[in-house]
């Protein structure tokens, strides 16, 4: 009656963490650089055409988050800012600099690992991605492979403070 | 009694029309290559250390926006991502990507040309750099040097409805 058939509903979701393990690759390299560990890659016509790591020390640059510079990527192999019919999925819930670089590439869907309570602007502390009074809006899903990129997280932040706590 | 002198509100007003001024010879520069007529400029410690024009159309690069150029090169200028003691000087106020990235960057202060009211995000339609939900604030100056902010904007705006007009 017009419901979505199970095996379409399993097909999605192996979609999802498949592309999300791809995320995962990349904040695993950025956990080996030292940084938080945060991943991205866009996908477009089932191929992967962005891929982007937290960068912030190495680069020296504020902006270059995970999906900042999956978006970069993407734009240069899509031959221009428009990133229609992409999805991007990152291991994190966005800050609000990458929930608005997602809304100025008029991405389509956004799918995340695990929420971000502290600054997540993709409906935790703010929804800029959903926004009534921005000129494009996402789908959203969330919880893709949470257990994976939490523990990723935990490692990093327990690495940390056994390091400080080091004399 | 412990009001600011005359000379000093005119010092600052001066500051940040002459910087504002640096902002603005970004702004053509993107007018002249076609692109909408936005620049920036960071200031720290009276010197500008890093500049930007919108080059998205010509990076392929939806985060290619003035401010985002400008506090990438000012990262690399500083050594770090965090951009403290700074300022940043731009055309047209922020959009959520760039007012985030402000707030990333640990900026602190910024001064807008004039407000966007349809996506500002320092106060227009959100107000991203003074959120109390976020873990940094800005402290906004605007409208500075407005008219010819304001003049250079239409003129593109003009030109771009010639060509639409044009068989």
């Amino acid at each position: 009656m017009g419901s979505i058939p199970h095996c379409a509903i399993i097909r999605t979701l192996m979609d999802y963490n498949h592309w999300m393990r791809e995320a995962l690759i990349e904040a695993n390299l950025a956990l080996a650089a030292g940084e938080i560990p945060i991943g991205a890659v866009v996908v477009w016509q089932d191929t992967i055409i962005g891929r982007g790591r937290n960068r912030r020390e190495e680069l020296h640059d504020p902006t270059a988050h995970a999906e900042i510079l999956a978006l970069r990527e993407a734009g240069v192999a899509r031959g221009g800012w428009r990133l229609s019919d992409a999805t991007l999925y990152c291991t994190l819930e966005p800050c609000p600099m990458c929930a608005g670089a997602l809304v100025n590439a008029r991405v389509d869907s956004l799918v995340i690992g695990i929420r971000d309570p502290k600054a997540g602007a993709a409906g935790s502390v703010y929804d800029l991605v959903r926004s009534p009074w921005l000129n494009h809006r996402l789908q959203v899903t969330s919880d893709i492979l949470a257990d994976e990129v939490q523990e990723l997280m935990q490692r990093f932040f327990t690495n940390l403070r056994q390091d400080k706590s080091e004399p």
